[in-house]
Parts: structure tokens; sequence; C-alpha cells
């Protein structure tokens, strides 16, 4: 960290969310600033770091990592990349902010849990930012705190407005329901324990090929059900909701607010277009906490264990998903580093 | 009444609010059924007895309140012509639902109030059919109950899509804001002291002539105050708010509900088109009330002191338009037989 | 029919909902008044005929229909009472309004329905009043003028604030869940092909032996999946919620609404405590609605077909339940007097 | 500022909302730093600049100003020390972000207004932060783009839940209703021309002395009607909201909304506390906005001209309030340096 304990990050992938987070740690938040950007794409990477002050640009992730400049990491390269440059920055012993997903399969998951482990401390946080969004903190506490009883549904509705031509059926569960996924365990403080998929005849408006909508369900080791709507190329903007039923109330997040206006055609308001309006906040939230967990030498926020358990249910959706059947989930115990 | 105890009414008016009452009593609410219609225009009064079972046509409405089939009386004529039928149904002693207003101004309601103060017992229901709608009840249900303490402030919404080019800003208030007078003077039991009208610019959409909208403002001898937004040419449809501010609390009814719709344009419903929409449970529910105490005996409901009220109130309410001062009401002491 | 055109009624069971149409269609439609009531409980037939002008009590259905004074049938039986009361309708030739079930099991539906194609028309229609409440009126009608394209799924919430000790496993299905069997078949114009029922672990409120909430699912024959959450014992009122998700939007109902307060607790409304007030309006319209065609010689709503095609995937639900997996429904072809 | 550009900021008056900033541009926001806190209370001070790294304590403004290590100064002093405070900023030629109100009373405002001018050029944003909340962000961006045609009226409801026993009838329109009188001219981009002020008896909640809830009335030279309900003692929490009734429709903002419960007591939400919960988005914004901008070398926001015509108001509505009429605003015309 510099004198004035600002923390020194290296922003590794520059695409869209990577881009988004140098200006996020740049201009929104406070206590860093991006010295390092990385991109197998040298011109790219120059480019980003051209336009902020003192950022060195780097190809090789390793060669940022080991600058004298560098604190800690924010990986947003995509997912193949991540396992590698993840075992790189415990060896440089690197606080690490993940992008979703940890690794792309459970295989590889569990071996930077394992090097983790070795490690002996944990590191990384991975970019689950639901869990700073307001709404979902809310639903979070008031069922922490055991007013509404036992949880026992958990319906999900996650919409999203349309998507490229080669989305496919295992991006719905990989890319999309894994949020639900994330959200299910850390809501409930449970582990999914099987996984079905139900489909319907898809819409019309999925590119061919793609089943979509899919009724996606969980069953938790705490005898909960999840039932979980993923619809990419819903049309209308960018929706998400959740309602936990619990022996005493249920409470619904998600719900259309703010602006209403009385219009010839009706009463009524917008929708969010995309994830990063509806979420704005939520990932400004997330980095901060980071930023702050890791100037005071903490690590918080969902770990490297959340990012294998959602490898491991993704894995199961997937086969699911292809096989018509209910799956169970496989997963190693929990090791006590992450008790 | 027949020997099965049916109510046999006498219709008087057969425009629009007439010939839906006619249809209301026959073909929705149970106890009753139109024996007699008047009209001045002798072939529609014809024409909607033709098309109702043992029902006979006439042009007077004493001649049908000298029917022996006539038990009690509907009101739906024009406004000027209350008076006479009023007091010609004093003379028979018939029961009545007289559709708002009692009679076009306060001094003719007062010649109407004495008349039923010298027959001795209430006969007369004024149609304000507010007092029947579902929300407007619990609202006074809650305030009755006392649980939010006394009311402070009423806010009334009464928005309207359009009017006929013939409008004018006295029917602003003796039309459509007279409504807001009977709910205050209802909701909160305290008579309505002094009247101001404050007007914007009006919209380009009112008809040439009409200052629409117009804020209005009560002031009660209870030292609550309400304000009443009437704007009869919003354009998006028919929508009627309010909302009790209390010591403890408010309580709001009139959003929209309903069926709510995502698409491309956002979320939301409809609004109902129009107050026969709106409050078409409410003239179910105000007739049959009707129906039913009359076949008892009684009369319920508000009573030619309201109607007498109201036009008192809406003189002073139409003064203090023209006048853009405020204006005190002028009433007389209210009669033991109202109390 | 008397002279007026009122429809004579006999309504046959005078528990609960059988003395609730005893009032409706005495106190509040028109067109219709009972004249006779049955139960086999002679006592209370004749302490609710006593209640009523000119109607006469009987033990015996038969004896009732066989009565010069009964132009139609209102069965409001135990379901097992229900076919052998049908037949000795359709003996008669009288017109019936039937509360669901039509009879407990598909075998006897199919009797019924066999019965009825034999006397070559329509005469029954089932207590299915849903399709009378005017929010699933309006989502039925959304659906069916195809904006918002082909449904793709359907979410319910069937939630009940509790019951009593002895509600069994399918009672959940057979009472409660075959409602949205029918507003499925209905909303969607699709048959129910196969049933799925997850269970949570019970929650603590349910009584002994009551494994509640449940999440069902239904496939249709028109490509559609449908997730229902039954939750007969949630505590906090009965709510009743749809969402249909469709190709260019999605419409939801059963929202609450009304009244809204602000209040030291917060903002909100209230919850209908239960069924009877949720669905008052539907009640009064769908017995209304059977009296005007019936006095019209016509037969519109819930027919025998639907009876029997709800017995059928309740069957299915009920297996689905008992043996944890899923299960298609068994149904014969649709009759032509139905087509 | 620093070499990386932080600007480095004096926080003048450190008590909750001086605190609260420093925290926020410490802790919160990018680009700045607290370098110099400034309170009398000379302890106080010490003991914020102690928590904090690189930051001196000063008992007198004009010290801190006249530091090496200050780029820009954050008045949060009581509204009395304004004036000496922003003369030695323009002195400085310091970019200020003042608290509201800029000056309390007029004639004051005014002469901090000349000489602003005679420095020529804007150097102060005054803190009306809700121009910064989301929600007010998006109404003002409907009324600018003119799809509901001009604004007629508006509504506006500003409630908190309690007051101090000082509070008086004035504060009530200088700390709470001068918002609304900001947000008028902010939104409808029209200057108020008079003020009336109708009371209801007081509530019991409110402190002797205290006449509490009150209605204002603005008028516009735009020739809109606003009417403002201020109510300081509301006991259930904090609650802004605000509709728009244009032409073509309306637009409304400040509902609840958020998580959602179903309870034994009904549905509904939280209400906000208190205008630190409500508005901590809009504080954040509004401070990192100012930052931005003065980085750039740039002022934007609320200039001394919203400040000096706020007091003006301020001072009609103090008036109207004590005599009971309607009073007319008096001010200067507008300056060109603030076109």
């Amino acid at each position: 960290m510099t004198e004035q304990g600002t923390l020194r990050v290296a922003v590794i992938g520059t695409g869209r969310m990577g881009a988004d987070h140098v200006r996020r740690i740049n201009d929104v938040i406070s206590g860093a600033r991006v010295t390092a950007v990385v991109d197998v794409d040298g011109e790219r990477a120059k480019s980003v770091a051209g336009s902020v002050d003192d950022c060195t640009a780097f190809t090789d992730p390793a060669a940022a990592m080991a600058s004298p400049d560098v604190d800690a990491v924010l990986i947003a390269s995509p997912g193949p990349a991540h396992e590698e440059t993840l075992l790189e920055a415990f060896r440089h012993d690197l606080p690490v902010l993940c992008e979703k997903p940890l690794t792309p399969d459970s295989a590889s998951a569990l071996r930077v849990l394992q090097a983790e482990q070795r490690l002996g401390h944990r590191r990384v946080q991975v970019g689950f930012m639901r869990r700073y969004d307001k709404e979902y903190m809310q639903l979070k506490q008031l069922l922490a705190n055991g007013d509404l009883g036992r949880p026992l549904l958990l319906h999900c509705r996650h919409r999203n407005a349309s998507v490229l031509p080669y989305f496919t059926d295992q991006m719905l569960i990989n890319d999309s329901v894994v949020h639900e996924m994330d959200c299910t365990r850390w809501l409930l403080e449970q582990e999914i324990t099987a996984v079905t998929v139900v489909r319907p005849t898809p819409s019309a408006n999925a590119p061919e090929g793609l089943s979509d909508p899919q009724l996606v369900l969980f069953e938790t080791d705490g005898g909960a059900v999840v039932d979980v709507e993923i619809f990419a190329t819903c049309g209308f903007g960018y929706q998400v909701q959740a309602e936990a039923v619990c022996e005493n109330g249920t409470a619904r997040i998600g719900d259309a607010h703010g602006l209403m206006t009385n219009t010839a055609g009706g009463w009524g308001g917008e929708i969010a277009p995309d994830f990063v309006a509806r979420f704005e906040e939520a990932y400004d939230r997330e980095v901060q906490h980071w930023v702050d967990a890791t100037r005071r030498g903490e690590v918080h926020g969902p770990s490297t264990w959340d990012g294998y358990a959602a490898a491991a249910v993704c894995e199961a959706g997937v086969r699911a998903q292809a096989e018509g059947r209910r799956v169970e989930v496989e997963m190693i115990e929990r090791p006590a580093l992450y008790g």
C-alpha cells in the first residue's frame, strides 16, 4: 500500500467487467487505485493503462503480480484463465477479488481450494455481487434473525432481455443460474444436494438451439426446495426476484419500484435494462468492501469454498438439464479453513 | 311489496344513470324489480319499459308514484327536477333513492329538508355511492376505530379522462368535487366550514373556457384541512385516491392494482376508463343496501341533510373559485331528525 | 320458473358453502330464489328452510328434484354424494351448478360424463369459481388476445392460514391444488399431461402427518410448465397469486392491494383472512352467471369434462406425491359434446 | 491537489453532518481526502482529525483555508456562520460545497451572491442533495423530456418521525420545506412567486408550541401550483414523496419499496427511519459529483443563486405562516452569472 494506505490493484482482464472495475476503483470508491492492468491483448491493456495515471500495462498476469506497485489483484479475465492466475496470486500471497466463476469446473475449483488450504489462510473473495445488493442483504438479515421461522421454499425469477446467438443451455446454468445457486447457499446457509431441470417448449424469441426459459429446482441439505425461472430472452428487460417462504411468513425482493407514472397506457414504471444497471450499487459495495477488508489484512465475502460449491452444483445442473432427470450434487466435505 | 316481499321500484329518469339502475335492479341485485319507468321523453320511457317484464312507462313522476304497483322511487332525472319529485314522493310517503345532487342549490335543498322534517321521518337516501365502495369503507372503518388517532389532513385526487366541451368551472365543483365534499364529511364526521380554490395555468387539453385542473382546499369544524386535486381532463383514465394523514399514521386508498404486467414498455397495469368501471360494485352495493333497508322499513345511508350540506359547500366552492379567495360555508344548524 | 321468470333453485347440502349459496341466491343476486333445501340432517334442512320464504326442507335430493317448485339444482353436499345426485338431476333433466369436486375420483367422474353424454346436452356447470374472479378473468383475456405471445411458464401460489387437524396430503391436492389444475387448463387451454411433487421438510406449523408446504409441477400438452406452491398452514392469511410467463412478457395477479397504511411498523395492508373474503365477488358472479344462463336455457362455464379432467389430474398428483416421482396423467379423449 | 490529483478538502464543522462528510470523503467516494477539519470546539476538531491520516485540526476556518494542503472547502457548520466562511473562501478563490442553508436569510444570501459575482465565476455548490437522489433525477429527466407535457401541479409529502422539543414553526419552513422549495424550482425550472400556509389543529404528538402538520402552497411564475404536507412528528418514519401532475400524465416518486413481507399482520415493508438512511446514496453522489467537477476546475449543481432564492422563499413562507395569508416572494432579478 502507499503511505496514505491506498491499495494498489492489478486488474487482470480489460473486457467489459474489467474495464468497469478499473473505472469503479479509480473514480467511484475510496481507498484503492489501479496501478496495473493486464490483458493478453497488449494494445488493449496499453489503451486502458494510458487513460489512468501511473498505471502500467502487462500482457502476463505473473509479471503484474511481481511488480512492487501491486498490493492486490482483481481477476476479470475469462473463466478458463482463472486457475493459473489464482495459483500465481497464491505464490505472491496476494489478496484476490475473483469475478465468478472461480473456475469453469469443480475439478479445477478443487485444485484452487486445495492450494489456498496449503497457503493456510483465505486469500480469495469470489465475485458473487448479489450478496452486496441492498435488497438481498435485507432478505438475508430477515432470514437470519429468525422472525419468519425456518425457510421452506425459495422462489426465484432471473430474467434477461436477450442473449447473443452463441448462448447455450449450459451457459444458462453456468453463467446465469449460478447466481441463484450462490444466493440459495448464502441466504439459507445450506448446501444444495440435488438439481432437477424442467423445460417448457422454448420461446420463439430464443435463438436456435437454446431451450429458454427453463425451470430449475434445487433441494438442500436443510430440507428446503428452491425453484428458479431462468429466462434469458424475456425481451422486456432485466429482472431478478426472490421470495422466501418461511414457517411464519414470506419475504419478497426484486419488485419494480421507483418512479411510477400514470399515462395513457395505464400506470407503471421502467424495468432495468441489464444487470449493470440493476446491480450497479452492489458492484460498488462489493469492491469497496473488498478494498476495506484488504487494507485491514482481512478476507471476507464469498470464499473459494463458495466458488467450488457453485462449480459442483453447476455440474449437477448441466447434467440434470442434459439428461432430463434429478441429479445429486457431489462435493467434498467442507474444509476447516472455510468452517 | 309483492307477496314474496319484492320491492317494486319506479325509476325516474332513463338517461345513462337511470337505465343502468334499471338493469342493476332487475339483473344484478336481489329483492327488487322495476315496475315503472318515467321519462319526459315518452318514447324513451316506453322503450325501456318494453325491455322489462311487467313494467309501465310514464312521463309524469306523480302518476308513477300514484300507481299501486310502486313501493319505492329511484330518482335519476336531471338535478333541477329533483325538488318537485322529492316533494311528491313525500306526499305519497315513499322511500327514495335520489341520485346526487339532492337539488342544484342549497335553498332548494333546504326546502326538501324542511319538507322531510314536516313528514317527521327520514325517507331519502342520497346517491353518494362512494360510501359503498370497499376501499372507502375500509378507510372509514380505520378512521372510526381510532387506531391512527385524529385525522389532520386528507389528500384527495379526482381525475377524469376527458369532459364534453360544455363542461364549466362550476361543474368541476358541483358534479365532481361534490364527491370529495361528501367523503370529507362522512370520513371525518366533521362539517366543512370554508373553501379555497387555487388554479394553475390550465392544461392545454382542457376545453376553451375550463380552468382545469384546480386545487380545492376545505377546512372543517374539527380542525382538519383537506386538499382536492380535481383534474377533469387528465387524459389517462379515471382515478380517485385519498390519503388520510392522522396523528399516528396515514392510510391511502385508490392506488392501481389487479393485473400487473411486465412488457417491453416496463411494468404496470391498467387505469379504470371511467367512474362506471371504477365504482361498479359500489353502485351495486348502494342499491342493494337501499333495497334491503327499504324492505325492512328503514332508511340509512346519506341523508337529506348530507344532500343539503353538499349543496351549501358547493355554493361556497363555486364562489371561492370565482372570486379567488377563501369563502366560509353558510349552513343552518343540523336538525334533530338527522342528529 | 315463475311467471316473472324467477329461477327456483333446490340447494342440496346446507353446510358452510350450501348455506352461503342460499343467502347469495336470495339476498345478493337477481333472478333466482331458493325453493327447496336438502340435507341428510333433517333438522338442519328445516332450520335453513324456515329462515326463507316459501322454501321446503327435504332430506332426500331425489324428492326435492321431483318437486314442481324446482327448476334447477345447486349441489353443495360432500363430494362422495355428488355422483348419485348428478345422475338423479339428469333423470329430471335439471340444470345443475355442482360445487367442486364433480366427484371424488376420475372413475365416478367418467360415469357422470358418460351419463351427460347419453342425455345429449350439457346440464352441469362445475363450481370452479376462480374463472369468475375479476383478476383471473383479466389474465385469461390477456392470454387469449395473444399480445404476450405463447405462455411458457405459470407460477402459482396458493396459501391458506391454517387447516383442521385431520387435513391430509391428499386433501392438499384434491381440495386445494385442484383449483390450480383447473386454472391451468382454463387459462392455457391445454391439458395437463404429467405431475411431479417436491416436498421440503414440513413447516413446524403443519399438523402432525401433513407435509406442508409442497411444490407441485404440471406439464401440459402445449409444452408449458406450471409450478404451484401449496401452503395450507402459512399462518398469515389467504393468498392466491399467479404469474404467466409468456414469450413477450409476463402478467401477474393476486398481489395485495386496496387500503395501504403507513404506521409505526412500516407500510402495508391487510391480507384476506380466507377464500370466502378473497373470492366473495367471484362466487356472486359465478352463481349470477349460472342463473342467467339457466333462465335462457343455456349452459356455460366449467363443464363435466372439466370436472373429470380435474379428477384425473388429481389422481396423478396424489400418486406423484405418494411415490415421489413424475406421474403421467391418464385421461380419455375429449368427447365431442365438450368440444 | 496531490500529484495523483487527489482533492484535499477542509471540512468546516464536525457535527453530525460534518463528521459524516469526513467519513464519506475518506471511506466512500474516490478522488478526495480530508486534510483539515475545523470546529470552534478545538477538542472535537482534534478528535476527528486524529482519526484520519495526515489531517490537521483548526478552530478558525480562515486558518484552514490558508493552509497549502487545502484545495477545497466543505462547509457543514451552523447556518449563521456560513456567510463569513463563504466570503473567506472567495478571498482564497477556493471551491466550496456549502450545506444548506446557504445563509439563514435572504439579505445575507444576497451579500454572498454579490461577492461571488464580484469574483466573476461560480465557486459555490449548495447542499440540496435531493437533486442527486436517483428517483428525483428520474422525475427531473421525465419532466425535462416533455413527454408528459407541462407540469400543472406538484403534490409533495415530507414526513419525519419526530423532532426535538425546541423545534419551531419557522424551522418547519427553513429546515424542512426548504427542500421542497428547491425541488420545485429545480424540477419545474420556475421561480416561486407566492406562498400560503394552512394549518390543521396540531397533532397531539407535536411538542408544545409547534403547529404540526402544515399544508404549504407555492405558486410559480410558470403558472404551476405546489402543495406540500410538512409533518415533522408523523411518528412512523421518514418519508418523502412527490407527484407531478402534467398535461398528459402524472409521475410519482417516494413510494415504499424494496423488501416486501407477508406476515401475520398483513403485507408490507419498512419505512426509512430518517433522512440519513433515505438519502444516503444521494449524499454520496452529491459529494462525488462535487469532487469530480472540482478536480476538473468546474462548478455545477445548486448555485449561490439557488441558495439565495431558497432564502427568499423561506422568508415569504415564514411570513405566510405567521400571518395566515398568501405572501408574495420578493427577489432580485437573476444575475447573468447564474443565467
